[in-house]
């Protein structure tokens, strides 16, 4: 098997961070998320879960997806290890290695759940994780051998992975045959490209090859075969559908399969599959899976704001797979999309002081009706998203995943290519990376405040000559200036890069993208957004809040013609910005005591607007929120 | 205890409508529906299930709501007697009254769900609707009463009611204190009005007082205070809360009641819960109860299109009590609700063959989007109202209340005092009235293609002099021509209603209200309307239905300044209206596969728009709809 192109990763190992924007989201990472995340998971009792010793009437019972939430802990934990070390980071994550060590059966099995609670249950219940949570603890042991060459952790792992392919692919003495929740799949390719072993890509294969080849598998009661996407065999699927996480894990592994196979048809089902889910199916902010019921993707263009579902995790899982796509095709469309997430759906999920996440992230708030049905009881409420970010979660997914994209962030900036000679930059932001790339050392420095402005000084050492890609971000729409050692060039523009090529020695390279506020309009056929538009600048997507704004935000329309200010705010980190709007004078209402007026009888009011980045909504108490406004 | 006013109503036996739309839809009623309905009602076993003979595995199940469907059903037999005489129909009503004859306990009580299912629970389940089915009863017992003169069905009411007299106000004997769904007041002043007899009124009075005293009465588990009216007592309650039907007949009783007793504190409750109702929490439609969570008001203001519930028996009870607070107050808004409500969320209910019914009556319907969450089971699927009307629902209050107010349409015309000697003439529909005003006769015959055309012929003959007050619809803002005899008037308004004094004799007075295509605008705090109008004429609402206008209805906007093309059509028996419109090209978006573009990317297309009445909606097959669209 022969990988699909010769387009290889430059790891966020090779990567140093040590200014601007994502400097500061690490630093926040490593001095308080990750420990805010051990605070409440130590309260919760889930990293005491891991010791197995849970019986009924003593503590907290286990969840069936606690193993998860410890292991993206300690694969967090080992990023920021590899950035910085910290003893005390280290010793938790060995303490979770030695209730391992305790606990794991003699053929290989551990899961703190089954485990402790229904022994004589494993490998029964397809619905219940158990592959799952296998599949993170294989990540956080490979990122853990990786940051510390402590090789325990990624022994337990194979010794596991190692039953569970007897188990599953040799023996077929399971109760089922894939996953319920798709992730040991991707786990399983990063465990091959780590070790080089092909058993895991074998092990890898056959979960995606049985996948959809028998609908009716463990479906009974209430999942369907969308929700866990088993409607079709992978190959043949071409719509993104069901609980959009398990659809991000599910395509990330087909995506590695597909490059690393040189599978063809995979990679056409991963494409129709990206195409549908950011074509027809994605919110501005990237946000994915639109609705609470199921967690999931419904139809196409079914994308309602207030309501909007949009979880953390499944905008991680699209900037995921994002990632897996560049590897198959050269194509500036996937860092697009992954930049859409990072400065906002994925941004959003963390307060600024980044204590406390998102699960859901609505793009429009209206308290005062997401807290109506006042009139019966609780359970029966109109379900809106959270209004306020929480330390913690019953189902606590999200906390663990976000600090480990953040911690791990490097992953998205290159990729290359050694025949011709190529560094695809992806993303902009302040960072020194090296490497070498068929054994001549690359060194790519990246000074710049974006996404505070859009001026990128990159300068590229290597002995050799070497071509450069340098993405021309979507939403400059080419507007963009560039310079070779101080000499303008014209873009060359190809699948949305432009294409440099440098002789070897050190080079001065500068960008400078267009970046002024611009109002973004939807598809025609997004019945929410329709007659509105969203203001952005550079990547980031802005809102207005009504602590900003006063009530009633729908109602506020921004000028055509309006000037914008803009200011940078040490305190946020971000830029703000000033337009000109109206709205509709409400008193005339009021005062006649009636709801509708012939249109015209009520004076519209100058308004300035203050917008703040999407992603800084909700850390300053409760308070109406909208991204679509109306545009006069 | 004198009444509140001296103003005093014309009842509908006054009137014969013999051309138009409500004969139209009367004949429709008499030839089509009430047939409709019993049809349904035989099938379902509810007719059967008066014969109280029902055992465990024999046949369906009685429901604890059926007496009111075929109480409302004899209701609505006995309003069409009047107006023609059908053997068949008073035959059926006959042997309802016969199964009752036979199954009426010694004491008095008759209730077809408990005799069969639980005889030992009469009484002791607040929820349960018993006094309901009772109210029900009394309101048909009176109008079979009223129409035939046949005493037996009456008789049986009286005798169950002094037996809800004596062990609910006597005794106290029953397990609650007042009905968890209020209907009985209402009925109590319909049966006092009828008898004359104290007793009744002071029962319903009982209701009232008591309502709201001990809030924690049987409202175990998940009906709360608000839910059942129970929150405050009667008196100073001052918003419109809970169920919406409840509510209204809870209103409804009150306001006869403070009308009957001239309790000025009652009364002023009713303002201020019409007041509430009205002013924030009424769709333009005049449909109420906004949430299908607990078929209930929500919070001001709350009022989305596409999850409106806007129950049909809503609308009907809030037409009831305005026509109600017409005897409180002499203040036009009364009326104009009415209408609003008459010939939108009203009419709307039925389909036009007259053979099905909406429970719900949704502003906005999008298909694609109402039949998503295809990836979980059916039971968690969003709720969104029926896009197509029924013959029959499990609860099927609505078509029954629908006909019964078709039939006594005539109640909501006219109003009068007899000294001064005026006569209120609220609404225009052809049609001709005779009644006595302290002893002398006053015949009214109105001549109109009202609400197809804006102009009414009145004549108006009496021996003596006679005040008129003609109501000047709020939708023409005062722009109404007004001759007497010929001779133009200049109108002297008072509290919305032109004064006219005439001579004895006949005169002839000519209305012609300024009926043109109007835009009409939301309050601004409404967010689901903000940035969109609603077309309207006179006042009939109207709305774009998909099978005439493509899909994305809400992408569509009006021109301000177009023109207005208005046919009568007679196959529908209402105008339809063209203007110019406009739509972004979808295409572009769609080439693209792309769902976001910067604000003007898009070309606008001309588009016509066909507009029809609001009310005919959903009469030619699924499709999209919507009432509030943009205006550029």
């Amino acid at each position: 098997m022969k990988p699909l192109t010769t387009l290889k990763a430059v790891p966020f190992e090779a990567t140093k961070i040590e200014h601007g924007f994502w400097h500061d989201l690490q630093q926040l990472d490593a001095d308080v998320s990750i420990w805010s995340i051990y605070e409440q998971f130590q309260e919760t009792g889930r990293f005491d879960a891991m010791n197995c010793h849970w019986e009924e009437g003593k503590g907290p019972k286990p969840h069936i997806f606690w193993d998860s939430d410890i292991a993206k802990w300690c694969e967090s934990a080992a990023y920021l290890l590899v950035r910085c070390r910290d003893p005390r980071l280290e010793e938790i994550v060995d303490e979770v290695v030695g209730a391992i060590r305790e606990h794991q059966q003699p053929d290989g099995y551990f899961n703190s759940y089954y485990l402790a609670v229904e022994p004589q249950n494993r490998f029964t219940q397809r619905m219940n994780h158990e592959l799952y949570c296998l599949g993170h603890w294989i990540e956080a042991a490979v990122a853990y051998d990786k940051a510390t060459g402590k090789g325990e952790f990624l022994a337990f792992v194979e010794r596991y992975v190692r039953l569970v392919d007897r188990v599953f692919r040799q023996e077929h003495s399971a109760a089922f045959v894939t996953p319920g929740h798709e992730e040991i799949e991707l786990a399983l390719m990063k465990l091959y490209r780590h070790t080089g072993k092909e058993q895991y890509r074998e092990l890898c294969l056959y979960f995606l090859d049985h996948r959809g080849e028998d609908p009716d598998e463990q479906n009974a009661d209430w999942i369907n075969r969308l929700y866990a996407q088993d409607f079709l065999p992978v190959r043949q699927q071409r719509t993104a559908e069901g609980h959009a996480v398990r659809a991000m894990y599910l395509y990330c592994g087909m995506a590695d399969a597909a490059y690393s196979c040189g599978d063809e048809a995979m990679a056409q089902a991963c494409r129709a599959l990206f195409e549908n889910a950011v074509g027809r199916r994605m919110y501005i902010t990237g946000g994915i899976g639109s609705s609470s019921v199921g967690e999931a993707f419904t139809v196409d263009y079914d994308l309602p704001n207030r309501e909007a579902y949009s979880e953390s995790c499944a905008a991680i899982g699209l900037a995921l797979f994002a990632r897996r796509m560049q590897l198959l095709d050269r194509d500036s469309r996937y860092a697009d999309v992954i930049e859409r997430i990072l400065y906002n759906g994925f941004r959003s999920s963390m307060s600024l002081d980044g204590t406390a996440f998102f699960y859901e992230n609505p793009l429009e708030i209206l308290p005062q009706f997401n807290h109506k049905d006042t009139s019966v009881r609780q359970r029966q409420k109109t379900r809106y998203p959270d209004t306020q970010r929480k330390r913690v979660f019953d189902c606590s997914c999200c906390p663990p995943n976000i600090t480990r994209l953040i911690a791990s962030v490097g992953d998205f900036l290159y990729t290359y290519e050694e025949s011709p000679k190529t560094v695809y930059v992806h993303q902009y932001l302040d960072s020194s990376t090296r490497f070498a790339m068929a054994g001549v050392p690359v060194e790519l420095k990246q000074t710049t405040r974006y996404p505070a402005d859009g001026v990128v000084s990159l300068t590229v050492s290597s002995p050799e000559p070497l071509g450069l890609a340098l993405r021309i971000p979507g939403w400059c729409r080419g507007e963009a200036d560039l310079s070779v050692d101080g000499v303008p060039q014209q873009l060359q523009m190809k699948n949305g890069y432009a294409a440099v090529e440098l002789t070897g020695g050190t080079h001065q390279i500068t960008l400078a993208f267009a970046m002024a506020p611009q109002l973004v309009e939807c598809s025609p056929h997004v019945a929410a957004n329709a007659g509105r538009a969203a203001l952005t600048l550079g990547p980031v997507v802005y809102c207005l809040e009504g602590v900003d704004n006063g009530e009633d935000l729908r109602e506020l329309a921004i000028l055509r013609d309006t000037d914008y200010e803009i200011s940078y705010s040490q305190e946020w980190g971000c830029n703000l910005i000033q337009a000109s709007g109206v709205r509709r004078n409400a008193e005339a209402f009021e005062q006649a005591g009636e709801l509708y007026h012939l249109l015209g009888s009520s004076p519209y009011l100058r308004q300035e607007l203050r917008f703040i980045p999407y992603y800084a909504f909700a850390n300053r108490g409760e308070t109406e929120m909208v991204v679509w406004i109306q545009v006069r």
